[in-house]
């Protein structure tokens, strides 16, 4: 435990490459932004299950295993969203850097916050889809029942009808989910994957 | 995605016991605690080194990818530290979710906290590793000079000096390495692993 062992000790640290190599894919985020009700979790839960069944190395984050844990100290106020999705920017890092392809699924309404994640990953590593649907079929499906209580004056700050949702300029990929099956949605994510390198024809 | 198909969708999600089938090992936190210059990074790095090599899905948190991102907005103030630990024991669980074997290098000082992530974590799924080593040891050693400016009084609540390191009362494996090669030290863990059947013989 000399200084010069720890030297020879740190180059035998396990890189991202390492992992990718092994994985034979590489790690990147697919970030699913979205009205409520849009269909984001439903396309990322099956992005995942097509990637996973390929082989890949995948996970998941969403609402229900985020907010409740390392964000459950976090209101829904302006400066809270920000820390939300900074937050679960450095956690997609984090899964990135150990080879994973992770898939998050949240409304992330501002362009800012968005941007915010795309600079912190790396180039090519963040594949932005925008889950485009129009607030009348978002509202018309309402899932939770969050709009019904947003009209009645429930929900404060609610995306679409109280808080402004910021859609996606130039995102790597759009889906229209009120026109499109969930599978002809999670084909065109797949393709993209492929046409981009990010995982090779037999990972679909 | 009416609400019926939204049902089934939901049953396709992949769960940690799909990842950890396909991974051929538990999902689990090895969690190093100890004082600064206590040797629990190159701990850490060592086993998951050994574990990578075996075939493991493995990631380490610690303070190079950990303090610089999601935990770059936090302090070294009392409530700064417990947030600390909240937020890297919630991000352990996620990567157990993941089905990943997660090693963290923290100092981690108060039992109460170590106790929080031990709570959040399924029984059986959280190994605390206690690297014990002398105070002395670790300040002669002192390899980032951080004892030497604590002493200088440039470093305010410094674990060991200025602020208390409370040392584990039953952790599941004791190291010490002053007295252990880190490969020495590295076995002990490896066979803690596999007599607790989270590891299986052919993963050392």
């Amino acid at each position: 435990m000399h200084r010069s062992e720890n030297i020879v000790w740190q180059e035998l640290v396990i890189k991202r490459s390492d992992r990718e190599k092994r994985n034979g894919h590489s790690g990147f985020v697919i970030w699913f932004t979205g009205l409520s009700g849009s269909g984001k979790s439903t396309l990322a839960v099956e992005v995942e299950r097509q990637l996973f069944e390929s082989g890949c190395n995948t996970y998941t984050l969403d609402g229900d295993n985020v907010r409740h844990g390392l964000n459950k100290n976090l209101d829904f106020s302006f400066e809270g969203r920000v820390e939300n999705i900074r937050r679960i920017g450095e956690v997609a890092k984090l899964f990135v850097d150990a080879g994973i392809i992770v898939c998050t699924a949240f409304i992330s309404p501002y362009k800012k916050d968005r941007d915010f994640v795309r600079e912190l990953i790396d180039t090519g590593r963040f594949i932005e889809v925008f889950v485009d649907c129009p607030i009348k079929v978002c509202e018309s499906r309402d899932p939770k029942g969050l709009y019904k209580k947003a009209r009645a004056g429930e929900i404060a700050d609610f995306t679409g009808i109280s808080s402004s949702y910021e859609a996606p300029e130039r995102p790597e990929i759009r889906i229209d989910t009120d026109k499109e099956t969930v599978i002809e949605s999670a084909d065109k994510v797949l393709n993209y994957l492929i046409k981009y390198n990010l995982i090779s024809q037999e990972n679909k």
